[in-house]
């Protein structure tokens, strides 16, 4: 028997495809003053909406600077558990439009899908979300849960103003755990559930070897090079298999159990395909599965590097400083704090004597996160995605952070269920970006029952 | 008794000095366009005077494009030796404005030294190697050797038209030996006699690792990085200590024999006060002094590296590509071939598998060079300064690079005596360059004996 709820997603599916043209159509470029009025434009658009969907307390939140948040909430499911769902309604800037088959800010239907700049990241998820809060509310008068929505204006700007919005209004945002429209489905061929991302931290660096650059024909050969003294500590983090060689880097990490790399197998991932695309070399001796070194196993990285003359031509000069930018992804059970004190204290020993060591380590940093695979999130959306994807979900992990997860767990203690319908082929942050009209059909099949299935927990359940 | 020529020029001092300021006002900077007028007139000075002392063949010599240089020959000695008696006429760009005491092209006379840009390097040589030649053919009708006079306009923008100009026009710059108005004295000390220099080759590399740059959070701990690459590559080129440890790379140099050691330890070095300096750290294991390291032994110094994000923040991108330029300062018995075959090779050899290498060489490198003890020019030197300096001169090789000298030897098949009066501390290529009144007095004692000298030669025993 088909849910009157997803029946009636289902029937209202052309003016749902209608409103996400008309939200589409809006150039909610965060990260670029020129698109203001555009982001302002989306604000009022979505606040028109959440009102006229029924919601309560629609307003804006902000941190008092920066791009607001929109909110809007119904709790008149009594006992039941709170969900606050999360969206994003900035997108990324469209970057060349020479590239674009059809210009990105005019949605365009094509092959089933529809073209447009923040189509799959994250307007079309974030629609199927508040259309089924709308079709309850429709259909049958109330929702089976309470529920807050925040949807972010800052997430493709790296959210500087999120922490602050959350910190301001805790008692607003308060739930027992929340639902991602972003974060979107790990295959195209079959479901999956994420169950973990790696964190992430920050460490800039630099070399300082004599007071100012030198003359290589005057000195060369008598003094120390900032430039070697980086190199040396930049190879010394890594063996020649390109695999982490500080010590204590990932020793919190959660060992690497027999159970975990069958759970990580049951992903399937094409390693040749993966480097392939990118024309890549692999890193590793072999012993893990790439997979397994993206998701279990900390990494370190050198996101830029530079000193000295780097101009056309030739310079004879021996720099007297060098530096590097380096983030590190931690592996489940590994902290930043934790990695940044191993790699800053393992370049201190590394540094040749009476060298300088400037460090900088940036407070941007965020703790690994699992959700349990017994959590009430999983098991209600394992329940889902059998009945709606006829397979069994894969639980998979992350390679990449998902700052807000940290942030709502960290600042409200929330778990978060990511449940988006976007998959990871459109082009998100590229020309041509677009989501599949059948996402929808799967997202208003999903996303009603996730909502009657978490109505079974006791709020509590749902607490970490 | 004082040789009449010497006098003449003792005489003459204050009409020398007259002559000296109106030349240090003129602006002679090659490096810029905007200095195109002063480097005219800078020709226009020079031009005169060599016609009015009585230099035949006046003329402009040049290579079709750039700055053309200044020539002028008195042949009148039969059967003597020919020289070719070298200078620049073009300066260091004058940088800081706010620096200077005295403004850089009003050239002012404070404690026995005359401040302005050019004074040291080398104007003030210039005009010594000049006045004396100018004194010979006033006094005596004639000087007692062939001389040829050439001027360059591009040594401080690195020579680019200098060797097409000697190939364009190497017969009429013929001679059997050069003597350099550039490559100053040593030492505030004692007199010194420059026996050689170290040689120059150049390199820059590319190591590529991907096709385009990765986001750290999707491929973190999987792929190559370019920068860890690139980082293992340069830190490969020598130990712990900041010893080149590339294989072959200074094979074919000159053993460091006890006498070559006892030859450098003559001259007195202050390896504290040289580094302190600069605040510099020393390289080197402690098995040879500074100073052997940085005239006898061969040294790879890497000018600048760079790759991946360099703006302010952080980036979480794994850089595809890295690079770097580096400069080698060779060896007696090295050679540019040798050295960046070696360097080459190793960088090769050291490439992760998979990883694509791009390598460019200069054409712009120096042999290295040596004048052997007991080559007349040498013999010359010693004599002129035991009689003028009243102390032994010390046989010093140069750390640095001169390239002129390297390529009138291989176009011309000249060696090079350099016998500038300028000294080490006169800050050239910095604010408030001066030169010392008495390098004058020492220069008119010093180059008509120097002249006198090398016409007891036969022309053929001073060349090579």
């Amino acid at each position: 028997m088909l849910d009157p709820v997803v029946a009636h997603l289902v029937a209202e599916k052309p003016a749902i495809l209608d409103r996400f043209a008309r939200y589409l159509r809006i150039a909610s470029v965060s990260t670029d003053p020129a698109f203001s009025d555009s982001m302002e434009d989306a604000r009022r658009f979505l606040l028109a909406r959440l009102q006229e969907i029924g919601l309560h307390g629609v307003r804006m939140l902000d941190a008092g600077s920066g791009q607001p948040a929109i909110y809007g909430e119904w709790l008149g499911a009594k006992d039941a558990p709170t969900l606050l769902i999360y969206g994003h309604y900035d997108v990324q800037p469209a970057g060349p439009l020479e590239k674009w088959v059809t210009p990105p800010f005019i949605p365009t239907e094509r092959d089933g899908r529809i073209y447009a700049r923040g189509a799959s990241d994250v307007k079309g998820s974030t629609l199927i979300a508040l259309e089924t809060v709308a079709a309850f509310l429709a259909v049958e008068g109330e929702c089976p849960v309470n529920v807050k929505i925040i949807l972010e204006g800052e997430e493709e700007s790296g959210s500087p103003s999120l922490p602050e919005i959350v910190s301001r209004h805790s008692e607003v945002l308060a739930a027992d755990a929340m639902l991602s429209a972003d974060g979107g489905r790990g295959s195209l061929d079959g479901p999956t559930i994420n169950v973990g991302m790696r964190g992430l931290a920050r460490l800039e660096f630099s070399v300082i070897t004599a007071e100012k650059d030198c003359h290589s024909g005057k000195y060369g050969g008598a003094i120390r090079n900032a430039l070697h003294e980086m190199a040396a500590l930049v190879a010394s983090l890594h063996d020649h298999n390109g695999l982490v060689v500080v010590p204590g880097f990932d020793a919190g990490a959660d060992e690497i159990t027999e159970e975990r790399r069958r759970e990580t197998a049951a992903f399937a991932f094409d390693e040749a395909a993966f480097l392939g695309d990118i024309g890549a070399q692999p890193r590793g001796d072999g012993a893990y599965s790439m997979r397994e070194r993206l998701t279990l196993m900390s990494c370190i990285d050198v996101n830029g590097m530079w000193g000295g003359y780097t101009g056309t031509g030739s310079m004879t000069v021996i720099p007297q400083r060098a530096s590097a930018k380096l983030t590190m992804r931690l592996a489940p059970g590994n902290s930043p704090q934790q990695a940044l004190d191993a790699v800053e204290a393992h370049l201190r020993n590394g540094l040749a004597p009476g060298c300088r060591f400037l460090v900088h380590r940036s407070e941007a940093a965020c703790m690994p996160y699992t959700l349990r695979a017994d959590h009430p999130l999983v098991l209600a959306a394992q329940t889902v995605l059998r009945a709606t994807a006829k397979s069994e979900p894969v639980l998979i992990r992350h390679a990449a952070t998902i700052p807000i997860v940290s942030l709502f767990k960290e600042k409200l203690g929330l778990d978060t269920l990511m449940f988006g319908f976007h998959l990871p082929d459109e082009d998100i942050h590229a020309p041509n970006e677009f989501f599949r009209l059948t996402s929808f059909d799967e997202g208003f099949n999903a996303w009603p029952r996730l909502l009657r299935e978490l109505s079974k927990f006791a709020p509590n359940a749902l607490r970490g």
